[in-house]
């Protein structure tokens, strides 16, 4: 697994102990659940308006606050990056066409 | 970096030269930039969806369709993962709220 | 309140009743919430697309969807575009910021 | 067309002159387009949020906001709602089913 995401995920963790007012994370969390989902919303549209801003340096930076806010939601649903980067594993070797059509949705 | 990522790119950049018929990321590359911005927020819509339905595992499903994405985005843009989890790395150590109010925008 | 969306929400509450096979709003009550809210995120996206891509005519045909999964939705929460636009006339003759500042979000 | 939208276009095109410190609406013009497609893709997803949270008086606030913003969207564009309600009427009548397979996206 990332070596990135495992050292975010151990701050994150630790985040969850402290109060809202020392950290933006600990605010997050506090808040609760509606509000990192927003920031989740948020973050996509930025993507997207960075892409066709054609501004990599922003993809970048915009990709990384949507895949932050990402181990936010998992740290606070008590999931971890690695149970996504699994769901991946899974799926891997698949041709695309084949791994969408045995899609259940 | 992530070994899971690491391997997708390669699937991912192998498939770049494919026939467009040949695999769905084929198809996502062969309809450009657009396709793929409307997947990312798609995906983060149904991730959305899923948190508000309290269904973990549709969780994980529907994070691993918007990582996916997001490196197929990348990928198109001759991007890498890597470069997102370097700037992520760059923000590390700040609190939070220090970067949040560091940010230009 | 808008003719436009009267008439329309006639037929959205005609087909309610309908089979889920005879049209596509019939179809989409019928696949229910999550399907419906999941187009007011892809139309959404695909509105901020076509606006960076500065192609007015797909502004408004995305636009165009926008508004129309969104009185779907009204419909199918058993709500009226007349009760969006109740909430739009109340904000009314308030300066933005004014009313931004109200808000208790 | 309708009256409410009819009243907050002029309300929206008379601040387009003014100064971005007068009012939210100047400020969002002064900002410029960015800005104002992500309030549509946040505003699309706080939609979300408030129907996954059966909260009925938050889906008509929310999707309030979502209105309002395509109606800045629109102005910014130099288009108007009457471009949108004219397309939905152009459609009007069609079974969605059929309008869904005519469409050429």
């Amino acid at each position: 697994m990332s070596d990135t995401f495992k050292k975010l995920e151990q701050v994150l963790q630790h985040r969850k102990q402290e109060d809202p007012s020392s950290s933006y994370v600990a605010s997050l969390y506090n808040k609760g659940l509606d509000t990192i989902l927003k920031k989740i919303g948020e973050e996509a549209t930025e993507t997207v308006i960075a892409a066709k801003s054609g501004d990599k340096k922003q993809i970048i930076y915009e990709m990384a606050d949507l895949w932050f806010h990402s181990l936010v939601l998992l740290a606070q649903q008590d999931l971890s990056a690695d149970d996504v980067l699994k769901e991946l594993e899974r799926r891997f070797g698949l041709s695309g066409l084949d791994e969408k059509a045995n899609r259940t949705k």
